[in-house]
């Protein structure tokens, strides 16, 4: 486990704890928040809308899409510079067939790959076409978690709505005495209340953080097939690491440089 | 009948039971949340902004499009992509014309008229121009029903207002005494209520669910022209599962890896 | 005038009887939700916004634009197609200069422009882009007008509120018996019910009908522009037909089969 | 100044009478609804907003854009393509260079400019270029001001509802008699109203006015800059005007083809 | 510091004044508007959030983010064509290689990059596509940054609306006497008060301005690239001036039209 994924957990625990604390204050008991009713119309009703929404098979992963969104993507784009820079040079000085034993180490499926169609000798246009159809489809996979997440995030609130309006219609209708005409509408509020930290704390920052994952996946994988079509070309291996240069970031470009330096110092 | 469609009628039928007892706590009767009037000026007059919008023609499509909606694309593509393999096999052996007899078990329309075109020896940047024009068409004419559901998701609570609005001005004018005050309101309310289910459990998803089918059947029209394609060429049959292999989900990969297993093993 | 005209229109008085009957329930006089003032400030205001929002030029159109939207476009594609078909034929067997006697029995416009510059020895590359901007322009006049009626729509609401607002200012101030506060919301909130009606009931569907209205004229006209560059370039009329009917939606291809074994059957 | 300018102020103008019309209704005084802080509140807190979301190189520049959506663009696509007529035949009889004399008496930079391009002799491929560049950054100088326009109309009734926050809260925390909260609530509504005013009778469709108005000037120079690449290219003077004619909506065809005979008649 | 920062900072600190002067008026004390819970549940919440949205390292770089958009660019349009007018010039009378000297007196690093890559004699293609992929990538961080106050700018009101509904449902629930609702209620409304600020005068203004401003800096980094290219190419400097011109304003080209003639003037 990494740092990053610490952080979202303690921003959604973090974020629960606040809004204990603030339930907690003005003398109140923390139970008058909490209504069984409310939480099944809440969180159980918009997941009906969710399993009308999706097919099963999709709606079925949504346990492991949560969970993946605690988690960060190991692959580092200075690493991967690093690797491409030593693969060029080994192509060059002996030729692209000798990357077969380096590919059996490579952990990432999406290079691996598009090394192996290099090493076969499929042609640039024929590999860029099926590699850049892996990250379509990715993405396209990636989107439909990313949006049920989204939808879950609308529904939420929706659902909350609903339970407030059974809550206040039963109110308004079974009132006798005017005095508890004040608790009746607190218990409707509550769904109200459910409905929006479902959606602001948990469903939306989730779907948003998988979109950045799976936005930033791309940019790799982009990254990863010029590297591999610059390979192939036999390119001078300075424009190539020239050219991957270009997705670093500030920090990461003075970060490379660094690491560069350290190698060529021992080296 | 498929096991995804039984999810989406228990969608619909989980959430419309949820609801019912949510409906029932706290000791009021259901029926207060019945009231027929609330119900056609919700649902009817929904409906004829619905028959403004739309031509006749269109909306006289709707309940087809909602029984569609619990409905599950037949076609996978797994499936497809072994026919591909054979056919791109046979058409390699013993030319594009012995394709001839396959056509005529092909049950998918849009993959028959394509292999037609093929053996029929029209030229590949026709029958691109030709199938491309077939997939936006499709997608225009799936686009009308789910953009009406869509519209019908937006009038829907847009009238339970206009009946709330109603049922308040009817009640703050005709009130004498105060104490009607409260069974005016909660009758005024009920058209909201009507407006945020029919918008939030029904149409909603629904029409996220048919954009989510179309989608896929696009997608899946793309596969089957680049496979058209890719036989036509006389690609690599390697090749051409290689390509269409990039539509695959990892499960999908997974699976069909194992599909490939069992039959060469049998083979 | 059409069957489908009829609905449109059906629709928006349906509406509105509907509406007068749920104003009519409970007792209530129809008359309390008639405010003049209340008219006024909604529907004038708006149309103050829509003044200052586009040119005089445009505005003055309204009137024809929402009448329009009772109205269906004459075209049919199935006529077009048996048409091009014949005219295909004739192109093949007596040469381009032979249309010249046809031209002149086409009312529409989009079609005998094209065809004249067919006959003109106008060279493609020229008539697509010609044809084209046509197109794009009639596209942008379009949606000018249905962007008013969007807009109006928009500000009618908006409208609607500013003369609650007004009216809710006027009553808590004014205020020394509590006993009026009721009626003076009442009328406060007749301006918020006449926006929403106008919006949802008038404006916006008929903003979206014509949006519905343009995109389908547009369709048919790069239907014809296929059809007209198809018989210039002499192509094959099973194709020209073959690519024509992509345009029709499944339906449409079977009216259109039957059709055409009618008439061979007559042949 | 121009009978569509009139129509502007007249719109914003008729829309302040009737809402001063509006206020002065049911016995109250129209000074209720004038409140200074609310004023201040709701104009200038929205102006602070602005000032730190544009440059205040921009922002000083709100008056003249202001000014500017009460004017009308001069050019004439009528005119216009009358100009290129006669340019057009000019340059074919006496050779580009003879253009030299027209050119300084042409008010429009952007035409001025194209011709004096085709005058030197520069290629066709880099006139296109220059001027396209011309268009999309006038689009984007255009774009800010139209923009500064719609953030401030979102800002103003945000700055509304801050303001009627800050009435409330005060209003019912100093609350000793209930009786006036009444006229406390008049005074916190005042800013939504004025918000909701500043926004959707001022700001709203004056930014909309101006889009409308740049897109406007974007096609008339995309339509010079057809005109002068067809001079510079030589071709026949029916089809530079064939061409300029699309761009032309039905009325304005009617109404040129009535000038053309005209001039016709006189020649 | 430059004037355009003074006027962000003067924007914040105006807003804030008229805030507190709106907030001290009619007589209620300013601590009525301080509730340190409040502050916590809205600031604090709507962070969590962000945490749970955002990578860590991302999060953490909000504060330079923030001080950032009180920051103006430094490069000028004007500066940089009259130095591409100097270089163009040198260029063609001593070749590229002369520009060697100059570069290193270059402090913006794309322009340094760009000229350094021309020297190197890399071909214009793979300059383009390098310098492209530079501007693309700095639009890629850029916009993280931008969508963090975005996203922060939309969790401030939600978790404002949060407070408000765990105070009305304190409130409610936890009654006996009806004096203390309206004091209760104040409190709750203070932390959408609290939202409302935060989104409307901090965040959604701050994300504008940074938007802009990375849109100004791909602007001028893409005039660089045309530059770059075009002494490359040896086009002659008057194009390269005229090409470079038209990303300038009018008011600009006026300021740069009495720049060059002063200094014609003085050579």
């Amino acid at each position: 486990m990494k740092k990053q994924d610490l952080m979202t957990l303690l921003g959604v625990v973090a974020g629960i704890i606040l809004l204990l604390w603030g339930m907690s204050l003005g003398g109140s008991k923390l139970k008058i928040f909490y209504d069984f009713p409310s939480i099944i119309i809440t969180g159980f009703g918009s997941f009906c809308s969710l399993l009308i929404n999706y097919p099963f098979r999709e709606v079925s992963k949504l346990g492991s899409i949560i969970i993946e969104s605690f988690k960060e993507l190991k692959s580092s784009k200075i690493d991967m510079i690093e690797r491409f820079s030593s693969l060029s040079k080994k192509a060059r000085r002996e030729g692209l067939l000798s990357l077969e034993d380096e590919v059996s180490n490579i952990e990432d499926d999406y290079l691996k790959k598009g090394l192996q169609m290099v090493i076969d000798g499929i042609e640039p246009e024929t590999i860029r076409e099926i590699m850049e159809l892996e990250i379509g489809e990715m993405e396209k996979r990636h989107k439909i978690g990313i949006d049920m997440l989204k939808s879950w995030a609308a529904y939420a609130p929706a659902f909350g709505m609903i339970g407030t309006l059974i809550g206040l219609i039963q109110m308004l209708d079974g009132l006798d005495d005017s005095s508890k005409i004040a608790s009746g509408m607190a218990v409707a509020l509550i769904t109200t209340f459910y409905g929006a930290v479902m959606a602001n704390l948990i469903f939306t920052p989730m779907a948003a953080k998988l979109a950045l994952r799976s936005e930033k996946e791309s940019g790799l994988n982009e990254m990863l097939l010029e590297g591999i079509l610059a390979i192939q070309s036999g390119v001078n291996p300075r424009i190539v690491e020239e050219k991957l240069i270009c997705y670093l970031s500030p920090e990461e470009r003075k970060k490379y440089g660094e690491v560069t330096k350290l190698q060529e110092g021992v080296a």
